[in-house]
């Protein structure tokens, strides 16, 4: 079983919309397994302090290395391997890639962080890794941490209806995916294009991969460029 | 009052996280309002089917422009021009920017979509625009929209603490935030870098910009050639 332990100080932001839907079937019918502990259980004194202000001044809090060490140190067994990624703003930036080979794992640790960030000693002390799920700041890594596991689960076996809906998709190509339709056959003075409704397989097929370039030209040419470097 | 409109098959998951913490203290005083419009009350027949397979072939199924166009039609008032957005990995992505310059608006209209994707139609003909938040599939839209809503809502005035905890943070500036560290001065072995002792705000200060130069150029070189480009 794929399993998913989170590290927050808003444990019971858990399992959330991860409990509707595809994640949740695949949570209630045990194809993974999400469990939380909260920071706070190890915070410091009669108030359970977690954070402290930031070393040479500046606004907000920092979640000090020792408390989420003893949370860490508790809560994950001798000889877990499943990797330990902290969300983050500061961390490379999640990709379908590795999306598929986390999902391929045993399961991930998640370190949420709040304010303005934790003590980075922890990183280097617990071989935490940083991730970031885009270019923006969140309040704090839990919603980021629902994002990567919907990404994750979603391709664990048994949980989409249908597997091949897990390809075709974008970025499993290195393009954005092309467009869709459906009936009614026209809408509002918009026709479905006729490629679509040949029943052409060969047609429909170079029509979409087209399409698909056509896009990823027009958005996202740095899709087209990455890819070109990395052959 | 800054107002976020979704549409959405899972209005349940709403607010969820966003219920909790910055975001939600923020929901109940009133400094943002949420609403949920559930696209399966526009759906067809006994069923209230809302989506049908797609044209041309594939697997996975496709929201119907005519159901999704009924729900908007029937949710949006005339004359609301708040942005249209359609979460959608074949959107361009979401950047700190963008979110700042969306809290700085009256709100959003956020569609989400679930499946293999909706119509393209209704895209154009009702105004739509796409956003992606990162470069990976999800299940559906909701915890995108969601991402996005706390992005937005923690710029609210009088969302976060104190104000300038918005600043100096990570895309702000255009570069990657600098390391945090907080008591204990010493933590299993590691110190905190001197010279954030040292009560010498210039030092300080040089320290921290050169540290977040120094990461920036080690993780993530594209911001600082698109920090050029546009320049």
């Amino acid at each position: 079983m794929w399993r998913a332990s989170i590290f927050t100080l808003f444990p019971g932001m858990f399992p959330g919309p991860l409990g509707a839907s595809l994640a949740g079937e695949g949570l209630s019918r045990g194809v993974w397994a999400l469990e939380t502990h909260d920071i706070r259980d190890h915070g410091l004194g009669r108030h359970r302090a977690v954070d402290d202000t930031p070393a040479g001044g500046g606004p907000g809090m920092v979640i000090r290395a020792d408390v989420l060490a003893a949370a860490l140190d508790s809560g994950i067994a001798a000889g877990d391997s499943r990797p330990r990624l902290l969300l983050s703003p500061r961390g490379p930036s999640l990709r379908q890639q590795r999306v598929r080979s986390l999902a391929q794992g045993e399961g991930v640790i998640l370190i949420c962080g709040r304010f303005e960030g934790v003590d980075e000693r922890i990183i280097a002390a617990r071989g935490l890794e940083e991730i970031s799920i885009g270019d923006y700041i969140l309040s704090g890594g839990e919603l980021a941490a629902m994002i990567l596991l919907d990404a994750c689960v979603r391709l664990l076996p048994g949980v989409m209806g249908k597997e091949a809906s897990g390809l075709e998709e974008s970025f499993e190509s290195g393009l954005l995916e092309y467009p869709h339709f459906t009936r009614p056959r026209e809408f509002e003075g918009r026709e479905i294009p006729d490629v679509l409704l040949s029943g052409d397989h060969a047609r429909i097929k170079a029509w979409r991969d087209a399409e698909a370039l056509r896009l990823t030209r027009e958005r996202r040419p740095d899709l087209l460029e990455a890819d070109r470097k990395t052959r």
